[in-house]
């Protein structure tokens, strides 16, 4: 059960019920358009604030799993859930409604590996029948709080990240389904000293690495037993990044690798400069793409590690590091 | 195992291996200043900021549990912490040295409650052999984070509360002491629309109610069955409201009630006005005092409820109410 470091393998694995994800305009524009449940013209949701529109879009993302997954609300023993904003205000007010009890969460766009995880673990060992794991992040909320106000229009660096405006809920219960959550590795800190938080694959790539690496090892594996390994958002410099760090380990997993970041918007034609962001990137992308996939057996087994730079407006305006952590969750096609 | 709606009684209890609290000047000054581990005369720890020292402040308390438990580094299989401020920066930089995975969590300064029991459940679950649970905060990070920069010198309402200069750790193992934690009842969201940051007790004391009432449904017990139940950081303020609003459900703890917040500051001589209040608040009392007085046998079994006020200061001036939540933990003595 417990497998080398960092990972464990489940004796039973817990089968992921549903997933549901809700984006916004620009997100519902990308290739992967017509896979998302929702998309939501309105950047705002209907609200008068950036974060109450965030949490609007929790909201409902969660309800649309719930409702998916044919459930009541009161089979779903706990939300595991987190975003990006300052003490966590998207999901407080997002999930308070639902009246479910809540593990709040923290890991920044690794958030969905995290919240995965717990709950894996939580319904593995018969402490839960279902639980709600989610990550949302919003392109406006997360401007304003680690960045610029979006009226300033500053340029924006080559090296700078989209942060998605979306939203991914899996509902992880017994019940067996197509798919299932087979292991987890979960990640240390890596902290290689970037400071540029207009370059967030550079700070987050080493703990991709960290996480990648370790994982093969606890589950003495190679990238031969995988389909696919997914990253959250590295983007395409921390891409480039990451597998030239695994190939210092002796490690090439070009053939069979992506980040959602780079899967979630159009290269050529939407100009979001290294590629998606956010904790709502990862979490809307396998909801909407990877879990479908792997449920019709296209994909049989990947490697699902959301990476996340842990800073804050203070810390990177104190002139410090940028800390990052990657959490991995293996899922299993199953018939 | 699942009992009621929102609580685990551990079929196989996990213990707790040893705590360790680390506090400030005042918090040393306070009634349970011998009881601490270490007291730090520097406000700034050594460092160059409010933030850093923080995160000094969790370093050492985090390396000072691990010492007293006469484990190894390396025998800690996942950190679980958090800590009040902004995407969690203290916990980021307070652990990353530790090199141990981390479940980062944000429950405010219901924290301490989440991480024991996202810890115990770890444990009792097979999932981890000694985990450490930890939770900090620091008077000068948060108020700089929630209200006036210090050099302001503001009047502090009499319902203000201080934030303690703290930070608590457990180590949760499966080797048998003489404390062990025997279920957990994890709280909902509870918002009764109060928008005073200045008076949080208010904000947090109908949680703290709805946990402790959905606690004693769930193990079908009463106070009877309890010697102590210990909130986290009500204060004056939030205690008289909770007593209130339990008694409005027919139930009475007066008797065997208190609060960390109450208990950390001397109300005459310290002028902390309705107490203390803080993630460290919580876990520095039960680390520096309750978990001894349980494995003396002078309590057979508490309800410790850390209490979490769930604002940020986007939200407080966005005019937003500010939600709360608590988690218990049910100690007991064992011989």
């Amino acid at each position: 059960m417990i497998k080398g470091l960092q990972s464990i393998c489940f004796d039973e694995p817990p089968y992921v019920q549903t997933g549901a994800a809700i984006v916004g305009k620009k997100e519902g524009e990308g290739p992967l358009g017509e896979r998302f449940d929702e998309i939501e013209e309105d950047p705002m949701f209907g609200k008068e604030s950036w974060e109450e529109a965030e949490s609007e879009l929790q909201r409902r993302t969660a309800n649309k799993a719930i409702e998916k997954s044919g459930l009541s609300k009161n089979n779903i023993r706990y939300i595991f859930a987190g975003d990006l904003l300052g003490q966590e205000t998207a999901t407080s007010f997002g999930v308070k409604d639902l009246n479910i009890p809540l593990f709040g969460l923290y890991g920044a766009c690794s958030t969905m590996g995290e919240a995965m995880s717990l709950g894996a673990i939580c319904v593995a060992g018969g402490f839960a029948g279902n639980v709600l794991a989610m990550a949302s992040s919003h392109f406006a909320s997360a401007e304003k709080e680690f960045r610029f106000p979006l009226e300033y229009g500053n340029q924006r660096a080559m090296s700078a990240q989209w942060t998605v405006t979306g939203a991914g809920a899996v509902i992880i219960g017994k019940t067996a389904t197509n798919v299932r959550i087979a292991g987890i590795t979960t990640g240390k800190i890596v902290d290689m000293g970037v400071k540029d938080s207009m370059n967030m694959g550079a700070c987050m790539a080493p703990a991709a690495c960290d996480t990648i690496y370790q994982h093969f090892k606890d589950f003495e594996r190679s990238i031969d037993d995988y389909d696919m390994v997914i990253t959250g958002d590295l983007g395409y410099v921390g891409k480039e990044l990451l597998l030239e760090l695994l190939k210092q380990k002796g490690m090439d997993i070009s053939e069979k690798y992506t980040d959602c970041g780079i899967e979630m918007f159009d290269k050529e034609t939407q100009d979001t400069h290294a590629g998606g962001s956010g904790c709502g990137c990862s979490a809307s992308v396998l909801c909407a793409y990877y879990l479908d996939e792997i449920a019709k057996g296209n994909y049989k087994r990947i490697l699902f590690v959301p990476t996340g730079a842990l800073l804050s407006k203070v810390s990177f305006n104190e002139g410090r590091t940028i800390p990052s952590i990657a959490h991995a969750v293996v899922l299993e096609h199953c018939e």
